[in-house]
C-alpha cells in the first residue's frame, strides 16, 4: 500500500508505537477520549499502517451479539448463515473497531471475552462453529469517559482484558496542522481557530457537556473557505452545536467576538 | 425546475445562504426551533432550490435503524432487501430530513455517525454493503429545544457532527406575509392575526407549553375565509388547541377579545 | 343518502357548523370531552351528513403506526401489503376518527403529522408509497382531558396541528330528547332521569372519576322500559358502574332515592 | 335443553332477573365480587338458562386483543385467519364472559368498546371485516374490587359501558345448600362448615387478603366425605390456603378448633 | 409397578394420606416449604405410588402460558400444534407438577384456573380445543414462602383453588435416614451431619437467606464417602454454598469445627 | 491425551482434588472469585485432566434458556432442532462451564435445577425429549461476589445445589510462575511485576472496583518482552485499564514509579 493511501493522522505522542506493540503481542486495545478528538481516524490510520482490513461498528443501545457475530437469513426456503462484522474480521485476520462500546447491549461485550484472553477464539453459538483468531486479528474498542451513564460503564471483568490508551484534544501545533489540512484554510486562519477552540474549551461553569471538538474547528474553517463571513461561520459551527441555552450561547458568542468580532 | 415549483418560503435572515454553504461543503445541518415555525417548509424550499430529491422522516419512539436503512422482506420464499429512506437518499444523492430526531431510538442516531464525518459512508450491516455518499447527498435533522425530556437529548458526540441553525417564530412582517398567502385573507386581517399571535405568545405564567404557532394563525385565517365568525374561529384555532385548563382558556379568550371581541 | 340514514344527533351548539367549516378548509379536528357525552355519535352524524365513509379506530396502549397504516401479510409464500384503516380512509377520501388518541403509542401520533399540515400526505415507509390525501379526506381525533395521565398527553407539536372543539354533557333539554329517543321511555320519565343525572354529576367530594354519562341514563331508561323496577334499574345502571366504594355507593343510592325512592 | 342440564346455581337475590333484563335490552353486564363466591357458576347458569353458547376467557397480564379477536396462522404456505373466542361468540350470537377483565392488557378492553355501545359491532382490523353482533350476543365481564392494583382498574370510559351487579358471599342458607350439594356431605356438617366460614371471614386485623371462599368450604367438605378427619381437612382446605404467616395460621386453627376441635 | 421402582421417600407426617385424599377428590394441591426439604422427591414418590405419569415443570420468569399449554411449530410449510407439559398431563390423566409456581409469568397461573375449579377443563385458545381432564389428572404446585418477593406471590383468587400442605426440614430421625440412604455413609456419620445441620439452621442474626438444606447434608456425606477429609467436605458443601460474607463464613466454619474440627 | 496437551495451571491449594471428588460423586460445582484470577483456566485444566470435552458459555443479560438448551431453526421449509451448548455437554457426557452465571436471565438458572439434583436430567420442553445425564457429565458455574448487583445474585434454591470453591489472586510464588510462563519474561522481572501487583491491590480508598488482575500483569510483561519501556508498559496495562479518574490514575502511576520509575 502506498503511503499516500494511509489516512492522514498527526500523532500526539507514542500512541502509534503502543498500538503496534499491542498488535504484535496480540493484545486488545481500549481507547479512551472525548468526542471528535480523532480516535476513529487514528484507528483507520493504524489499520492502513499495519496493512490490516478494518471493520468498524458504531455501537448503540440495540446492538446485540447477533449484530456482531452474525445471524441466519432465509433464502430459497433455507436458513443461510451470514457473518457479522466481528466474525468477518476474525476470519480475515483484520482489525475490528467497536466505537463507543459502552453503548452496546451487555451481551455484545461478553462475546468479546473469549477473543480477549489467551484463548483468542470466537464461539458462534448459533452454528456451533468455533473460530480461532489468526495472529493478525486485533480487537480495538473506544469509549468516552466524559459522559458515561451510571448504567453504561465497562465491567471490571471486561476492562481488565485490554491495554488502554488515553486520548485528549491534540496539542495546538498538531491541531493547527489538522485544521489547515482538513479545513482548506491557510496557516494563520487555522491558528486563530485553534486559539478560539482552546478558549472555548476553558469556558467552564456553563452547561457545556463537552468543549468544541477539532471536528467543529474544521467545519468552521470549511465554511469560511466556502466564503461565509468568519464570525457567522463560527456561530453556526462552534456555538449553536454546543448548547441551546441563551446564556451559554451568549458566552460562546462573546468568546468568538474576541477572535473574529467586527 | 421552474421557480413556481419551489414551495413558498419567506426567509427571516441568512438561513438560506448558511444552508447552501453547508451543502457545498458537504456538512450536515441541525435545525433547532419551536413547533410550527416553518422548519419543514424551509427544508422543502431548500431541497427544491438546490434541485435535490427530498426524503422526509418524522421520527418517533419506535423508529429504529432498520426503518431508516432498510430491511429484508420475504418474497417468493426468498428474502429481498428493501432500502429505507436514508439509504434511498444516499443512493439518489438527495436530501434526507429527519424531523424531531431526538424522538427516534438511540440506534438511529448512531447510524448517522459514519455519514456525518469525513467518511460520508453508510454501512448497511445486514447486507454487508457500504455506500459512499455522492457529493449531492445532505443530511438535515431538526429538534425542538423547548420541550426536550431529560432522556431525550442529542448526545454531544452526535451534536458535534452538525452545523446548527436556530429558528424562531418569524418577524411580524414575515409572518403577516405567510398568513396572508397561506390563509387566503387580506393584509389587514393578517396583521390583526399576527398581532394577536404576538400577544398570545407573551401570555407567560400560564400552563402553556408553547405559544400559538404560525400554523395556527393560518388555520384561524382559513376558517374566517370560509365564513366563520372571527371570534369563534380564533377560539377553536388559537385557544382550544393550546390548553385544557379553564383558567388558561379564559385568559386566552380575553386576549382574543381585545382583537376580535364584539 | 336519505336523512333517515343519518345517525340521530342533537346539537348542543355550533359544533356541526365548525366541523363543516374545518372539513371545507381541509383542517383536522380535535374533539375534547368526558366519557359518554356523544363524541362518537357526533362524528358518525357528521360523516353521514357530509357523505363521507367513516373509519373509526379505538386507540389503546399497543396501537402502533403499523396498525393504522398497514402491514405485510404472508400469502402463497409472498408478502402482500394490507392497508390499515388510516390508509383506507386516505385512499377513499373519507373520515378517519381516532377515538382516545392519547392512549395510542407515540409512533402513531407521528404518522399523523404529514397528514395534518399543508402537505396532507401519508408516506407509507414500508412500501415506499406516498399518498396525497384527496380533498374529501378528514382526520378527527378525540381525547378526554378529565383523566389524562402525566405520561399520556398530546405533545404541543401534535396539538397545534388541529382545530379543537370542547364537548360537555348536553343541556337538559337536549339530553332529555336523547334519553327519550334512545331509551324508549316517555318524556316525563326521561326528565326524571336527566334531573337525576344532573344531581349525580354534582356529587363532588367523593371518589368519582367521572359523573354519570348520558349513555348510562339511556341504560337505566331501557331497563325500566324492559320492566325492571325504576329504583333497581338506577342502582345497576347509575350507581354500581360508577364506584366500588361502599360510602360512595350509599351516597349515590341516597340521591337515586330522592327521585325514584319508595 | 332439559332443566337438569343447567348448572346448579342458588340465587341470592334478583341477579337472575337483572341479567335477563340486560340481555333482552342488549346491554353488557359487569359482575363485581370476591374470589370464589360463584360468579363463574352464575354466568354458566344464565347462559344455559337463556340457551346461549358460552365462551369463557380467563384474563391475564399477557392477554392481548389478538387473543380475543383472532389471528393469522400459517398453513400450507398461506396465512389463514383463526377466530378468537370473542369473535366466535359474536358470530354465534352467544355469551362471551371475560373473567377478571382488569388483568388483561389495555388493548383488550378497548376492542370491547364498539361492542358495548349502540353500535354493537366488532371491527376486525387485521382482516378489515366488521361484524354486527346479532341480538342474542351478550358481553359479560367480572372483576374483584377487593384487591385491585393502582395500575389495574377499569377506566371510567370502559366502566360506563356496563350495567353492574355486586356479588358477595352467599347468605348462610344459600351457602349451606351449595356446600351440601357440591361437597357431598349432610346438612348438619354443611351448616357447621358454613358457620366456620362466617367466623373465618370475620378474622379481621390479620394479613388475610380475602376470607375463606365458598369453594374452600366445598373442598373441606369433600375431604371429609373422602374420610379425612374433620379438623385436618379444615386445616389443609381452610387455613393453609389463606396464609403463610405462623401467627395468622394459629388464629385460623384456633377458630377451626371451636367448630371441629377434639 | 414394583415397590422398588417407587422413589425413596421418608414421610414426616400424614402428607401421603392428605395427598391421596385430594387426588381421590380431584382437588389440586399446593405444597409450601423451604429449599431442598424434599418437595420434589415427595411428588415423584406420590406419582409412582398412585401409578400416575409425572410431568414436572421448573417455573421461571419467562415461563409463559404457551410453554405450559403448547404452541404451533412450522413443519413442511404447515403449522403443527405441539402439546406443552400441562396439556400432555391432562391428555394422559397424569400428575402435572409446577415447581416454584410464583416464579412463572402471571398468564401461566391463570391458565390453571379452569383446571382448578369444578370445570376441570383446559381450553386451548390457540386451537379452539377444550380438554376435559380425566379423573386421574392432578395438578400440584409448590412455592417457598421464605423468600417471596412483593411482586411474586400467588393471588388470593389462585391460592383459594388449592388444598395446601406445609413442609419443613424433616425431623432428625427422618433426615438421618435420608442422609444415610442418599449419602452412602454409616448411621453414625449421618447423625453427626444431621446434628451439624440443626446447628447451622439456628445460626440466626447472620445474612443467611436459608439454612443448610437436607440436600447439602447429603452432598457433604457423599464427598466424605468419596474420601475427602470431613472438615473440608463440610466447608465446600455446607459453608461456601450458603454465603459470600467473610464474617458469616467464619461463623459457619466455627460451627463445623464443633462437629468435625481437628 | 498427553500431559503437554493439558493447559498450564498452577494450583493454589487443594482445588484440583475437591473438583475431582465432586466429579466422581456427580456433584455440580460453583466457583467464586475475582476477575482474572484464573477461574476459566482452572476449568479448562480440569476438563483436560479428567478427559472431558469442555463446553464454555459466557453468560450475559440476554442469555436465555433457549441459548443453553437449543432452538428450532428453519431449513428446507421444516423446523430442525439445534442443540445448545448445555444439551451438547449432556449428550457428550462432558463438562459444561457457565462463566458469570449471575449475569444470565433468570430462566437459564432454572433449567439447571433438574440437572443439579439427584435426577440429573435435562427436560427439553420444546421437543418433549428428556435427557438423562451420563456419569461423566458435570456442571460448573462461576461468579464474582465482589461486584454483584442487588438484582443479580443466585437464589438460595439455586446456590444450595452446588459444592462451592472460593478463589482469590494466587500466592506470590504461584503468580510469579504464571507471569514468567505466560508473559515471556525472566524470573526477576516477573517478581517485580508481582510485587507491583500486590502494591496496586492494596490501593484502597480509591474508586477501584477491583485490583490489577494476574492477566494484566501478564499483559505488562508481554509489552516489555516486545520492547516497550517498562514504565510505559505498566501505565497502559496496569493503570489506564483500572480507572478513568485523574486522581486515581495519578496514585496508580506513583505506585508504578516505585518499581519502574526512572
Amino acid at each position: 500500500m502506498a503511503a499516500t493511501d494511509i489516512p492522514f493522522y498527526q500523532p500526539a505522542g507514542d500512541e502509534c508505537e503502543v498500538f503496534a506493540h499491542a498488535w504484535r503481542q496480540q493484545l486488545p486495545v481500549l481507547i479512551k477520549g472525548p468526542t471528535g478528538c480523532g480516535k476513529t481516524r487514528f484507528v483507520a490510520h493504524m489499520a492502513a499502517q499495519l496493512g490490516l482490513p478494518l471493520f468498524t461498528v458504531s455501537c448503540h443501545d440495540d446492538l446485540s451479539a447477533a449484530d456482531l457475530v452474525g445471524r441466519h437469513l432465509i433464502a430459497g426456503g433455507d436458513t443461510r448463515w451470514c457473518d457479522g462484522p466481528l466474525t468477518q474480521a476474525v476470519r480475515a485476520g483484520g482489525l475490528c473497531y467497536l466505537d463507543e462500546v459502552v453503548e452496546a447491549r451487555k451481551d455484545t461485550t461478553v462475546v468479546l471475552h473469549p477473543l480477549t484472553d489467551d484463548r483468542r477464539m470466537l464461539p458462534i453459538e448459533r452454528t456451533g462453529e468455533v473460530l480461532q483468531a489468526p495472529p493478525g486479528f486485533m480487537l480495538v474498542v473506544s469509549y468516552n469517559p466524559g459522559y458515561q451513564h451510571v448504567l453504561k460503564t465497562l465491567k471490571p471483568s471486561t476492562r481488565q482484558r485490554f491495554v488502554a490508551l488515553s486520548f485528549d484534544f491534540p496539542r495546538p501545533e498538531v491541531e493547527c496542522e489538522v485544521v489547515r489540512h482538513e479545513g482548506g484554510v491557510d496557516a494563520e486562519l487555522a491558528w486563530r481557530l485553534v486559539r478560539l477552540g482552546g478558549q472555548l474549551r476553558q469556558l467552564g461553569g456553563h452547561d457545556l457537556d463537552e468543549g468544541a471538538s477539532t471536528r467543529l474547528l474544521v467545519y468552521a474553517a470549511r465554511l469560511m473557505a466556502s466564503g461565509m463571513p468568519a464570525r457567522r461561520a463560527c456561530e453556526v459551527a462552534l456555538a449553536e452545536p454546543l448548547s441551546d441555552e441563551p446564556d451559554t450561547l451568549a458566552a460562546l458568542r462573546a468568546v468568538i467576538d474576541t477572535q473574529f468580532g467586527s
